[in-house]
């Protein structure tokens, strides 16, 4: 157990994409831990003031450099090791950080698969480190806590799979939905994409457009299937449909959902509601960062953007006898960095809201 | 029939809204139209000039001036009439330009549906004049063309209900999908709600947000449900979901659709992708305003605003058992005015195209 | 003097525009501060979490109901009172309030200038309470830090008045610039209208859009030419240009100086810039929310939205003789809300970033 | 004297950009031209349709393909060749071109100076054919219309010199203002940077985002100044500060102007405001491609893109003794390829608003 008076120290490895650099704005203003290292290969040697000028009033902005990112040396500095890399890079960090006895919370897909088998499936190429996947911790602290609180390596989820699972979970869990048929029609932000400098995100191709992407078969399905199998207790596949919208940040995903109940008459459909808001309450009341909405209100995405907040909201439609479902994220955060924060916080036994409200 | 060599004489019955505004533009430069009145009760005396800048430096934005709407007076005015007004009052000039023998192109609900009962059920007001609605000809070229042209009145159908409608009409027909559990998730610009003073539509509530509205029974199911009911021979019920997303223009509709036949080989779905194809090609090959994708390119908003076009391209999902198919339209012109033009141009034997490339 | 353990108790009278929404952010997560009270005629009634969903997860979001505002009630429930209401409306509130002793921080102009005649002149209509003119302190904490620690009613600057003195009073006031002949050019987020459902304001009415407004006289320009004036010891008159583009929030000023000496010579304009720099260390090296960049970085106001930090850089320019400076801010926080914020810190002896980092 | 019934064969070399992107729209459309050929050495053999999905219903757009640029092949198959590359590089097209006869239309910066000398000053390498210098037109219609009859290169303007020097022009020949002291005042749309692939230009740091650049010296400023100290009769030199903001296209200007008579008296200012009427009237009341607001309105972006107008309008400000100026137009069409369509128009003999309507 961490002695929390000390100061947990941080590094991050690839803070120069939008998730990186959303964990240096939430690790410096940490009461708890001290970010001690920043790097990435095209930044190395810049200040953290220089590369992000917003954050440039933070008194170790000046001081803070990016460094070239070096296991060993990490090792040495850092009690936990946030990598924001993409998959198949980030293994190679967590493997060297794991053996020298480092926390590592992954913010790629290498480690949130249980299977080396789907990862090839999904992601083309063979599993860099597949003995580390048993010991992995899928980082969904309102499924996972407990598991969160002495894992070694931690496989923060993917912003797409977070607003899927958190809405979808407890109704299978509860037997209120049937796992088959679930589709998932998602929306997000161009963050998304990553700060890559490539013509499709430009300024110009996204603003006044709307597109779907990479359909049938999204890399996030693999994870997404996973826990919805886990919670089902048997194989699920999903319909899932991302789509690129002009805003910044946040993702809205619509969820069709089939209950295993009819609710043809008005007081079959109240019962069947006052069912899912009780399982609803039951789950996630005590929960700091998911909210659920009731009455006539509907999530929406500037609702949350900015917080580590879900929020989702739930319609019964009489006259297709379907459960529709919409929650609503910030990708950066909830979606990435600030659940990255989350479990740190549950690691290290500090206030899981600690340094994200 | 009409004399082709003498201009059409048309009026726009409240020019003041997004459709209106369109209108205007499009018969302003249409070589065989007069723009002879332009109606609004908040603009009347005002010339064109004034009220939309943008199309000052029109020679006619200047002479003309909006009036107060006065169907006697319209009768007299014009061949044909567009009403852009709200459902419930465009039946009120509806019924008296009728009878006076104007044609009548409405873009509002008022006549797009067959049965008052369900115009009740929808709209929830008794039909104004339902003894007009057996009259009324549903304005979607693609499928009633022959009906148009001799047509007294044209309800044009609305921007969800033609974005929903062209993908599926084909395939129903041909037998290739199911006609139940249809699922229509429809993501809409901000000018779909009109150039309305609600606090719901300021810039500073839509940008930077992403929202689902009026949840489960939009009004638009109703003649998207008549029209597939007709299609498919039997009283059909979809799923239908609007998003509003911060563009000024533009519908993307994603459709969840199930085909009639398993495709668990790629043999099979290779099969079934040539059918579909073929039934596409079939339906819409000589359609001057429908565009078939095949190929990896997928629908983009920005492909088809400012355009009479609807792009539209389908993926089968072998792992599901599903095909999505996915239209894009400008919900403004394809959607609404340039549809009501495309009618008008068929109804006076004009070339479909006129006005709209 | 404060007793700095007992929690301040304050109230927001006008809390539902966006001015009042960012001050019942900043206040709910104050530590040093209860929040008593909300009103608004409008949303009377409703909690915190019913009119702002954002907020819904803060555990006083749900408790915390919006009243009617009445300046008696008010007087006994809290200790400050912020004023987010309209000019010549802020006054009926600023006069009872003060006189019952609470302390009054007012965002409207009502309290801005020290003469009633020039109020007059540019608000049309008679000061309210010329009587308290003369206790009211301008709350830029970085001019009149000294006096708002005793001040009874802080008369909080407007968002381009504070994007505007910022950067030009340490030059007058050390003669490095000729006090005629100023050109403030500034472009601002749509925030800065407010939330008023006007259809100047609709999202395809600003989206795509750029266009100045209000030329050539803005209200601002009083406040503004007040404060230089004092600074330059004689009257100044500027000229000052607002234009609104489309985001949510922040203003870039584009300032146009003549430096009092010439820098012909290569050697010149560096001995100008290295004393343009000394100055401004001066003013702002101890300022927690004023960031001076040197080197080639330029304002940018997403390096500012969200914080209470105003970014300036300058430039010379030897072929016209003339001194750029760009400033940016969050018109919403240091253009409003973060700054009476800062001001309620300086009165209360917190420290002064306090709820503002 | 062009046979004005044969079509001109146009081609375009470099049309992958945006700039070329328009020109191939606006010439698959336009009535007397055949487009022939369209070059792009990252798209070779893809045909338009492909690399502009929203020009595939045109009926050539599957069948013209993009070809690798080679000038000797182009004059054999065009009559006019539109050059949309970046400067440097147009000039290896624009010699051999010139010299086989063709017309060439340069929307480079190339050939719009008349000095190799201020060229190299402002583009840092030597001009890469100074004799063809001579020969070139600007082409700006308003201005050098005789000339571009004739023409066989027409230098197209830029986008910023065009905003800014229309509504200088005619005042600095009528006398009406100060040559000196000028300064211009721009903000851009996200497309004047191109389509290039750079972070900076992505959609995440443009959106919510307002920034200066290129200050003090940008290139634009050569042609500004060479076509201001032409009109004045001596040299001029003005301050230029462009911003980015984010919208697709759009430039307003705001210019700051000195009248050379004073305006203190209503009467004054009044006789003052009816000569700039005046001035602009014979300017421009004839020409078909600007628009002289008068009365209340201001120039918005959105008033003309889409469109090849200028938008101006002018205000007194007795306060400060200055002009105010503002114009708008769309960047792509006024300030890019909708001019160089003029150009062509003029030098064939079409109707000069031939396919820009």
């Amino acid at each position: 157990m961490h002695d929390v008076c000390t100061p947990v120290r941080a590094a991050i490895v690839g803070a120069s994409g939008y998730s990186g650099e959303e964990l240096v704005r939430l690790l410096l203003n940490h009461p708890r831990v001290d970010l001690v290292a920043v790097t990435s290969r095209s930044n190395s040697g810049q200040s953290v003031a220089q590369v992000f000028p917003r954050f440039a009033s933070h008194p170790d902005a000046r001081s803070l450099r990016f460094s070239d990112p070096n296991p060993s040396v990490l090792a040495t500095q850092a009690d936990v090791v946030f990598l924001a890399l993409p998959h198949g890079v980030a293994a190679e960090f967590a493997v060297p950080l794991h053996a020298a006895g480092v926390t590592v919370i992954d913010l790629s897909a290498d480690f949130r698969l249980r299977s080396a088998a789907v990862y090839r499936e999904f992601y083309a190429h063979e599993h860099p480190a597949p003995e580390l996947l048993s010991q992995a911790v899928y980082g969904l602290p309102e499924v996972y806590r407990e598991r969160i609180r002495t894992a070694s390596l931690i496989a923060s989820p993917g912003c797409y799979p977070t607003s899927i699972l958190l809405p979808t979970l407890p109704l299978i869990r509860a037997g209120l939905i049937r796992s088959a048929g679930i589709i998932a029609d998602s929306l997000s932000g161009v963050s998304g994409a990553g700060r890559k400098a490539e013509a499709d995100y430009l300024f110009c191709e996204c603003n006044e457009s709307v597109r779907a992407y990479g359909l049938p078969k999204h890399r996030h399905l693999s994870e997404i299937e996973q826990e919805l199998s886990l919670a089902a207790g048997e194989p699920v596949t999903i319909q899932f449909t991302p789509h690129l919208i002009p805003v910044n940040r946040g993702i809205l995903t619509t969820l069709y959902l089939a209950p295993t109940r009819h609710f043809k008459t008005p007081e079959e459909a109240a019962a069947l509601d006052a069912e899912i808001a009780a399982c609803y309450r039951a789950a996630y009341a005590q929960e700091p960062f998911v909210r659920v909405l009731e009455g006539r209100a509907l999530p929406d995405t500037k609702n949350v953007v900015g917080t580590n907040v879900v929020e989702l909201a739930w319609r019964l439609d009489p006259r297709t006898g379907r459960l529709l479902v919409v929650s609503a994220e910030d990708n950066i955060l909830k979606g990435a960095s600030g659940q990255a924060i989350q479990s740190m916080n549950i690691r290290y036994g500090f206030p899981e809201t600690e340094g994200l409200l």
